[in-house]
């Protein structure tokens, strides 16, 4: 087989067949097949495309590149979440703690990655001694003892997936989406959990921007997962502003404690109970999604969620007094308001601007080698649709020093944009999608 | 400036600033910029095209990109020729004696690149003693005292071009109309000619499939040529089949001595005729293409033309016998007729099998590190339209041994398709571009 012919066949809009695409991503994982190549296949399929089949043959290829997880030692139906990522978003850390509250097991393996603000690690390693790098074993023993883990992905997961990803950012080649598409089922399936569930964000601050685009792409990966074996739905949900109020690794964390503690709630509370409740049919411990959603209010309601999160963060090494005392979270040197330049309704925010803010100010890495900053990020005073006076506070900045402080504020003025109409709020839930069919809501 | 936002804004299928184009080319020529970045837009812009302007300003970039020969010094008006490649293409050295022995200086810089057979560079070096190696300050001095001087192009000629070449190659970015159209013409406007002559080939064997991509090329390279103030015109010939009979370095070389003495002509010769009558007219030696012709053929039967041939030899250091005595050109071991299997009218050739058929003999390099027989190739007896009886020979093998022979004569049979009814010959000139119009011949 020969790399030139299979640029070819792309090149000229053709559908490729099993062995050319796993000669390629075998040759993506093993660095057989220089990176010009690769990167000239990735141009191809962005501008023509790949077909259904295709795009399933692409991702079990990558799955299989490198090791994949077998959870069969865990009882019952492990189940996992997937988000493709937004500002503010930190469902993991309320749900997953909920969801194995009831008796599903959680075992999901999240990636690093760049990105506008920290992951799911990076919150997690805000909390004091909180280690994400376990061995396999010691992460299925946790699942058993406790039904909770959540770890870094170890290296040899996928890693056809990892050089092609590396090369899509830097080759404009992102937004393609059965490349988007087979990179995200690839890690799941390799992952090993059996019910997954996508939480497929839409809108400007989102890898698709339209609703349709977003179903689409939902479609994909549903079709992929269910073909591939696993049960596998999603959900369509808006990220046209940071969906919690906190952006930030320690104070997204302190949120999703805020919120498993009762003390507040709204979108960042909702989309997780959404998803929460569909991992609950999935893993066989709910019959429909309104008892999904019962059972994980109950265990919200009970404080056997932060019970839970509390139990993961002391099996992980990490020290639990912040579910007690949120002010055990690293704290910013400077807190500072952020207010409105003038009055009006909140019509619409530059999301990736606002997630790209707190990058700038430490919450994020930009290469690989940065080192996160956990306490600083910004806390949303504001949702689209609200009515603000001019002074009032868009937001608070928590930030390492002053000059960072007036650069954040400055910054998040010129992401939020404001008009003398009343706005309606955004919509929070676009869509359900299974492999049967696409529910809109 | 950022190659990111560059690759993305083609991908869209925008246009590129002249900023744009000469930030990548620049890449290109010191290595700034990856490969796999440099793949990834080459892949774009063979998917999504450039248009007239882009086009220019990319073969300008790229003629910047490195040296630029200037041909001052030289008396009258240095001409230069340029073929697009073809299989037993030997006009230059037929034309380039005529055209200099009618008094237009020829400076011609050949690229050594890879192909199915040698290029000039190589069919020279067949000539014992010969140097293509010249510094550009003997090159000048030679063209001054004899006219006509043929060398390999200086390392530092469009690197840009050489990077993106190579990059192109194993790619499947080739078939490119902007992409070709930059890369012969910036080594053109380089190497110093003020009027430049090109042989655009079409057909199956050549880089353009059909007479209207092939014309839509010439426009292309031609309008570039004009627009950077050179006098450029364009031939479309055609390559359904080789144009001379021989194919490899000495018998090429052989057919040539055999043309300039008046012992042979056929199609070589009669596109020699035509280029070269068409450089006369930009080298202001002839007022019409008539006139040029009629000045050529006078050079070709006074013998003005071989004797030319010889002075450039004895000034580049080879030894001149064989312009008197072909036989003291390179012999290869085994000579072998190819007989027809079956009795018929040539239909139609695999031009492209016939020039690897060559290069597998050793006529052709396949990496740069290949050396070259000058001795191998072979001679075909047949062209389109012939009609053969099964035995007669369709050519004759001259190979290094018995083995390379037998495979030579089984690829050559399966190259020549013969069919029972009767076949017209070729059409040989399809068209005569110029800035201002395309004539149909």
């Amino acid at each position: 087989m020969n790399m030139i012919e299979i640029i070819e066949k792309k090149k000229l809009g053709n559908a490729l067949t099993a062995e050319e695409i796993d000669f390629f991503v075998a040759g993506a994982a093993t660095g057989s097949v220089p990176d010009y190549q690769l990167a000239a296949l990735l141009m191809a399929i962005r501008l023509n495309g790949m077909n259904r089949e295709e795009t399933k043959l692409l991702t079990l290829a990558m799955t299989h590149s490198g090791d994949v997880v077998n959870l069969d030692a865990i009882p019952g139906i492990p189940v996992d979440k997937h988000s493709t990522g937004g500002v503010g978003d930190t469902t993991t850390l309320v749900l997953a703690p909920l969801v194995a509250a009831c008796g599903v097991p959680v075992a999901k393996m999240s990636g690093r990655g760049l990105g506008h603000t920290g992951g799911t690690l990076d919150k997690l390693e805000s909390i004091d001694g909180f280690s994400v790098s376990l061995t396999e074993e010691v992460f299925l023993k946790q699942v058993q003892s406790i039904g909770l883990a959540v770890i870094g992905q170890t290296a040899n997961l996928a890693p056809a997936d990892k050089t092609l990803y590396a090369l899509r950012d830097v080759t404009s080649t992102v937004d393609s989406l059965p490349l988007i598409a087979s990179s995200i089922v690839s890690k799941k399936l390799a992952s090993g959990a059996k019910g997954i569930v996508l939480d497929v964000k839409t809108g400007a601050g989102a890898l698709m921007h339209t609703t349709e685009d977003s179903i689409a792409l939902a479609q994909s990966m549903v079709r992929i997962g269910c073909d591939a074996g696993r049960n596998m739905v999603a959900l369509v949900t808006d990220m046209g502003e940071p969906l919690g109020s906190h952006v930030g690794n320690a104070l997204e964390v302190k949120e999703a404690i805020d919120v498993l503690a009762g003390r507040t709630g709204g979108p960042l509370l909702t989309v997780a109970l959404e998803l929460g409740a569909r991992m609950l049919v999935l893993g066989g411990a709910a019959k429909d999604v309104p008892e999904g959603k019962a059972k994980m209010e109950a265990a919200l309601h009970s404080g056997a969620g932060l019970a839970k999160l509390k139990e993961m963060i002391v099996a992980q090494g990490g020290n639990p007094a912040c579910c007690d005392d949120v002010s055990a979270l690293p704290q910013a040197a400077v807190i500072l308001p952020c207010p409105a330049l003038e009055s009006g309704y909140i019509a619409s925010m530059d999301t990736v601007g606002l997630g790209n803010t707190a990058q700038a100010m430490g919450a994020g890495r930009r290469t690989k080698e940065d080192v996160i900053d956990p306490a600083v990020g910004f806390v949303m005073q504001v949702r689209i649709g609200d009515k603000v006076a001019a002074g009032e506070p868009l937001a608070t900045v928590h930030a390492k020093n002053d000059a960072s402080a007036r650069e954040a504020i400055a910054a998040i003025q010129r992401c939020i944009h404001m008009s003398k109409e009343a706005v309606p709020p955004c919509k929070l839930i676009h869509a359900f999608v299974s492999s049967e069919s696409v529910e809109r809501l």
